[in-house]
């Protein structure tokens, strides 16, 4: 056994059984360990953008990290965007980034970088390995940093020469997860009393405490004590739709936000950060609650949840069989005439199969748009959670991996498209039940309003050349075709939905360019 | 005057007039100045790995810095691949990376994140803003640090605040470059004593060295001499072809470089690195050169090579009158029958305009290939310079952006065109006459072959599925039309050279998928 096979074998005994990859010359001795292992799911993405979103689109659905292979610095660099977006979504990832053998980086090759550098803005979790025979205890451990809850990304740098030197322990099992940790009494306590005092108080949830199970006991606390609940304004995970209850989330703009918040006195966290502002501007504040509103942690996103928001039920005396109210299913009418943004997601709702997931990467388009799906069948929502752009495609990828007997729907506009198309690829060689739905509006319709918010007049050339995408217009019919997914091209509300219908009835991958 | 219409004003003071970009919500003051500043040529990458592929094409073709504009530490990660080659390629780049507002990073917004600790690796130089008043002078100052010899990363993090907020200040005006420095009297006889020992030496070009004025002075030196010429292995631009004088490269292979380099007794490096393997591999060697072989380094790429070039001539008495043999223009046959990377390159060697500018990342494809175009027309050759794959793409753009009335063909392998294969698009939008040819083995060669050479045996499933690139093929017509540029498939050499001939005659981006 190698340090290759024996990395191979501890990412295996963790119950690590997907590779995200990438590979260059110097991870080859663990492709070959990878090779030795059929066990392993090896799913090959063409830019390390994909590997890295479609490991944290993985990990929230199968809830246990994937692991990725990477090559080198600019092989981790291409992944860092998406890296940063699992970041915020508290995603466990095992990241694999191969070098060069220790005794040849002083020779500073040409694809010598400063890999620990360019890993830690990005990482929780960062550890070179010395030699073949700690190779096993270094990924268990990164295995345990990984799990670390509310789950974090951890890289392993692996030198060549600590692949192929023989490994001569034994393979270190990673201990399993350690339950979450309760909430502290006293927090818990003041939390309620917040509550009880009878000032306007709102529950922020995030994180684990936005699946269904908390959701109820969030719900029927709400229903008892008159309590606001929101959410995050993005969220790893959703458990959403008909059955389940239905909770806005903090509105993307600092004016709307702010104007949604304004009555807030009492702001109760449980799992999510306070509210700031996305980006900053003139004139603008970045603390979206208002002056002197009182804000309490009740829960970090690492906490137990759902006991946190049961004791608090408890606390309360929220009745055992209060039954909090969800929305019913409904279907909205097809919709007809000009495809607009608001058409695309009625035919969604109409038209979504119970179970889907969807994510969403909608940006402008698609922003205002999220009570469309309220009384839709059951589903979970994905979000782009650090503002990275470039992770709808490489999250839909990961997630149809990580469930193969659900159908994954991807919102995708289509500056964001661009970046990590490549996935598409991943999707036609794994043949994924992934729909990409393509909100093409030819332009960076979020800059051109931040441009017209700036007072800055209409864009003259300089500007137009750098927002608008009109000239030439993408054609995501032949980009799909090009890496092997199906695609449609849809310019009226009554195509889209004939398109979408034939796209969630047919197994594989397909992409609908919906021209808005 | 805000603190972006300073910026822009000093990046213009400074001669840097073209801006490659991809900017986001904090970078739209920015936005709104270049807009007011028609001077600056703004050019659009949907992908910031095209922008700063670009801004080096740009660069090493145009001799002064390009400026790019990132978003935040996530658009500068997703640039940093290429960086890297720039770096590693010398090139002079002034990076503009925006950054929340300086009051608004406390509170950690979505987009938060460690953007110095990011830009540390790949940059030479990186500086914050702290203020509208002092961006001008820290543009300045960036100007500077890019200009230093022989060219670096400069990155300059620019938070939004200091960009709306008044710039009191003047307009500083960055110090014209500083010559290059003449090499050390004492290191030049030394130089000239080890080539006059009579031992078997080896000049080793790069840089400013592999220019036709120096090539025809190392030349004359070599023919006096008996001395051998020969070139690092990447350069970031030789000046090649008809009546310059032909130079070999150091081998990628560590086992040709090391047979190649074994008779060595003394190398003098001029702009040079001494030749250490690209990988290491088990039982071979770092250092390519014999373990008794003196090394000299006789300038570093920042000293005047030309000089130090004239100066050796003179040194060792090399006749002024004395003129180095030079190939003669020869243009192959055109090639017939089976297409492969040797047609693909008869035909061009056969074809090529005088003055044409050859962007290589054809990898395994045209690895061997390098002696076809020794009689083509003289030309300038760009190569990736530090191995990190998805540079040929962007580097043709940003050259043709230089040269507009030079024509671009860009030799480009299928795997490492889809890591910023959206330099396509930016290629149709400014009408660029880039020729890309893809060499379409499906497959990323190189990796089937380090495998193999691991002794690995007949990959499985598992390494199939990391290494093939045939399930589903990808379509280079599709794709390249997908982004507006006319695209051509060839499966026959007579295919190949027609397509070609047409592409090479008409203006604007045209792509040729020469399926091998």
């Amino acid at each position: 056994m190698n340090g290759a096979d024996a990395l191979c074998a501890t990412l295996l005994a963790a119950g690590i059984d997907t590779c995200f990859a990438n590979p260059g010359t110097s991870e080859m001795h663990f492709v070959a360990a990878l090779d030795r292992q059929p066990r392993m799911r090896c799913v090959l993405g063409l830019f390390e953008g994909v590997v890295t979103g479609a490991a944290d689109g993985y990990a929230r659905m199968a809830e246990r990290p994937a692991a990725t292979l990477l090559h080198l610095g600019p092989g981790l660099a291409n992944g860092l965007a998406n890296l940063h977006n699992a970041r915020r979504a508290n995603t466990p990832m095992v990241n694999i980034v191969g070098d060069h053998a220790t005794y040849h980086l002083q020779h500073d090759a040409p694809l010598t970088s400063d890999i620990e550098g360019l890993a830690r803005p990005m990482s929780h979790w960062v550890r070179s390995v010395r030699s073949s025979d700690s190779v096993s205890a270094d990924a268990a451990q990164a295995v345990v940093e990984a799990r670390t809850h509310p789950g974090r990304i951890a890289t392993l740098i692996v030198p060549a020469d600590t692949t192929w030197n023989p490994a001569t322990g034994p393979v270190v099992t990673a201990p399993a997860p350690v339950p979450r940790q309760r909430v502290d009494a006293t927090e818990l306590r003041r939390a309620a009393d917040m509550i009880r005092s009878g000032k306007r108080t709102t529950l922020m949830l995030s994180g684990v405490a936005l699946r269904e199970k908390a959701l109820l006991v969030a719900a029927r606390i709400a229903q008892h004590t008159g309590v606001q609940l929101l959410a995050q304004q993005s969220n790893a995970r959703m458990e959403r739709g008909a059955g389940r209850p239905a909770i806005e989330r903090v509105p993307f703009s600092t004016e709307l936000a702010v104007s949604q918040l304004r009555e807030v006195e009492q702001l109760v966290l449980v799992g999510a950060k306070a509210p700031v502002g996305f980006f900053a501007y003139p004139g603008q504040p970045s603390v979206l609650t208002p002056k002197d509103c009182a804000i309490h942690t009740l829960a970090s996103p690492a906490h137990d949840l759902q006991h946190a928001l049961e004791w608090l039920a408890d606390e309360l005396g929220v009745p055992t069989s209060l039954a909090p109210s969800t929305p019913e299913l409904a279907r909205p009418a097809l919709p007809e005439g000009t495809l607009t943004a608001q058409a695309v997601m009625t035919a969604l709702a109409a038209l979504m199969p119970e179970n889907s997931i969807l994510c969403d990467e909608s940006v402008s388009s698609g922003r205002t748009l999220f009570g469309f799906t309220h009384n839709a069948p059951r589903h979970d929502y994905l979000q782009i959670t650090g503002g990275s752009i470039g992770i709808g495609i490489p999250l839909a990828t990961g997630a149809a991996i990580a469930c193969p007997q659900r159908k994954v729907i991807c919102l995708q506009a289509d500056g964001s498209a661009m970046y990590t198309a490549q996935g598409l690829w991943t999707q036609a060689r794994e043949q994924l039940d992934v729909v990409t739905i393509i909100f093409s509006n030819r332009s960076y319709a979020i800059l051109r309003n931040e441009l017209k918010a700036l007072g800055a007049g209409e864009p003259g050339r300089n500007a137009r050349r750098m927002l608008e995408l009109d000239q030439p217009p993408l054609d995501w019919v032949q980009l799909a075709r090009g890496m092997g997914v199906e695609g449609t091209r849809a310019t009226s509300a009554e195509a889209f939905r004939e398109a979408l219908r034939r796209a969630l009835a047919e197994p594989g991958p397909h992409l609908i360019e919906a021209v808005l």
